[in-house]
């Protein structure tokens, strides 16, 4: 399989942030894109209060507009992975050479706000995850599961971060081991259950899949999705407190003059990696799936910052651009390392010819440009920016409830 | 805390073949004990067609004769962990100072039967623990809680295995990390789940925690359990092929001349323990806990053998008793290693205390002397003993479910 080949593709969560810029990708490049989603993100924004910076479409407009480019090569199906009759009647009419998994709910504070966003988290996850395996066994045993995991599956250990797997030494035997796992809440613990039943199908029923380890992912852009050039395209942009990673929430906040919220000491370091160069990688693993029955983990990062250097970078280019930038730090909200041994190794990726083309400086540029239209919306919903989701003390079932209700008064429609 | 507190504790699957023997123990000894369970072992064990060679009685039954040696030292909700409102009521009203977790599906073999069995296994399992860990912070956060885990989250790796951590050395740097897990099911991963989401717990939310490893447990007798003196109180006994353990089916097989079935080549080794003596580590655990904050890992096993090795002494010990028994190679169900390095490190219960009380040789002779007895009831079930179940060419759903309800046509009554 090379670049040039057609490839059949399915990608869960295709109405995602990743999920949409991929399909988009894919099907410029004359692959056959088929999507699902269930659309759990909209509405979880939507239940804390929130909503994406960028205003996107329903589904419906989005494969109106889509298919005026791609026509037939991009379809979409709603469904749900914990429907295991679903996801099987998918897959057998999509004949997928390559599975994208990118529908899981993705934020870590999300699963720590109580017992029901932990449960539901897990659940949607970790079961989805598993229907999606029999599925794949049953009916598509030879298709390429590419599954987003996190670099937080890691968690910060003391040694450098290898790729999935080290060699060890322990009382004088040697031997090729999984690096041991340390996820930090209970969304990063539900990416490394997956992982382990992932590995286990491949090992007994001979699938075969990439396990990424992505950092966070950044940026507003992609070739194919530029907001002056047509609206119409453009992906999510989340910047609260739940669904926000850090550059996003930050550059949010440069432009609404809001003061950049740095979590404790910040000396939280961690892999980054434009939305672009994230879905550069998701197309090469596509394009060289791994033999039969191999389960491969890539790392997949580009450049690595403290959370502290991030938000003095975004001041920077947002003072550059005129914009009044604040660094704060806030009490942290996590449970987490301020201070830690970070380095991680991220060669498979490179070694498929992968050529980072952003960086993070560049692409923060753009992104204060393409947020600032939007300057209103993001301004509108400035009470979900700050933290108030903790790890430590964490909320009862009934606070927990109660919060997210006060938050929900303000209803949002996308 | 030592050996003559009285503690409250509270049992999770106090219905269970070892759930039940401690529940005795605990209160004979003077402690409180509060257990609770959703039957879910009676309703799985006859869904595959069997029931327990020993004939138990219903709960209602148990407590009634119970409470005439213990009163109120022993008590019974029936509920289901995965109902969180049940979990915080019953922790609510017991103020437990140790919750012992046995309250989960037990069977490889049934989480691999199709993805039903699967979906059910770590959905059961995962999500009561999670519950459980949520009821904890909020309720009890300073109560021991004393999973059970399986040295089958370790899988059979080349190096020993040590108790949930060991000290590595990774490109000149060194640390003291988890133990990397390898489990060789849906239901061992499932317990790999639990760990991940306990060690999450203990760290964020300061709860303390023993997490065990332990062995195949085999046995008819505890100090208060002894079939011939009072079988109102006898535990229950499975040895079909999804719920029966190695020895348990062996010597169940021996007593109705069904040659003994050992998987495959028969090279797979495990850590093996008598019941009374998994009844004393997990007493010694409830009246040694962790500091609080602490996740502890301890592996229970008391002697090491292959399942060859084991059928052998069987054989062995039934011969003596007068019975006809042949070892049988059947083909392995399992996708594991069938010849394989297993050296298991177990220190810290010897460390509390522990001292094994039974050689394996003795106890089946006593429980092949329990169990002819009910010659009768374990031949009537004869069909569920050889292997059907397997791993890597597995079932669709349609298949499972089909197989399964051919099974229940003889239906059982315990």
């Amino acid at each position: 399989m090379g670049k040039d080949t057609i490839l059949n593709i399915l990608i869960l969560g295709m109405d995602g942030y990743i999920g949409w810029s991929l399909a988009l990708h894919l099907a410029e490049k004359g692959n056959r894109v088929t999507g699902i989603d269930n659309f759990s993100r909209r509405r979880t924004v939507e239940e804390i209060g929130s909503w994406s910076a960028t205003p996107i479409h329903s589904m419906e407009k989005r494969m109106q507009v889509a298919k005026a480019n791609y026509q037939e090569r991009i379809r979409f199906h709603e469904g749900d992975l914990v429907d295991y009759k679903f996801v099987s009647d998918v897959i057998k009419s999509c004949k997928p050479d390559a599975i994208v998994h990118l529908g899981e709910q993705p934020s870590a504070p999300y699963s720590m706000i109580d017992v029901a966003h932990a449960v539901y988290t897990q659940q949607n996850n970790v079961i989805g995850n598993l229907n999606l395996l029999f599925a794949m066994r049953n009916f598509s045993p030879d298709a390429h599961l590419v599954k987003l995991g996190t670099m937080g599956e890691y968690g910060t250990p003391p040694l450098d971060i290898p790729e999935g797997f080290f060699e060890v030494e322990y009382n004088g035997r040697r031997a090729n081991m999984m690096f041991p796992r340390q996820p930090g809440s209970f969304y990063h613990a539900s990416k490394v259950h997956d992982t382990f039943n992932i590995m286990l199908a491949c090992r007994i029923w001979g699938l075969r899949s990439t396990d990424i380890m992505q950092g966070v992912v950044y940026g507003t852009r992609t070739n194919e999705i530029n907001l002056s050039e047509n609206p119409d395209l453009c992906t999510r942009f989340d910047f609260d407190e739940i669904f926000g990673t850090a550059i996003n929430r930050y550059t949010a906040e440069s432009v609404i003059g809001h003061s950049l919220t740095v979590y404790g000491k910040g000396g939280q370091t961690r892999g980054f990696l434009a939305l672009v160069d994230s879905i550069q990688c998701l197309t090469l693993i596509c394009e060289n799936p791994p033999a039969k029955g191999e389960y491969r983990v890539f790392n997949q990062i580009d450049e690595v910052y403290n959370v502290t250097e991030l938000a003095e970078i975004v001041a920077k280019v947002g003072r550059r651009n005129g914009l009044a930038v604040e660094v704060a730090h806030v009490p942290n909200p996590r449970h987490e390392a301020e201070n830690h041994h970070y380095k991680v190794e991220a060669r498979h990726l490179r070694n498929l010819g992968f050529k980072p083309t952003r960086s993070l400086e560049q692409e923060v540029g753009l992104m204060l440009e393409d947020l600032t239209p939007f300057k209103d919306r993001i301004k509108e919903k400035e009470q979900v920016i700050d933290p108030k989701t903790t790890w430590s003390n964490g909320q009862s079932l009934e606070e927990g409830i109660q919060n997210y209700s006060i938050r929900q008064n303000t209803r949002t429609t996308s």
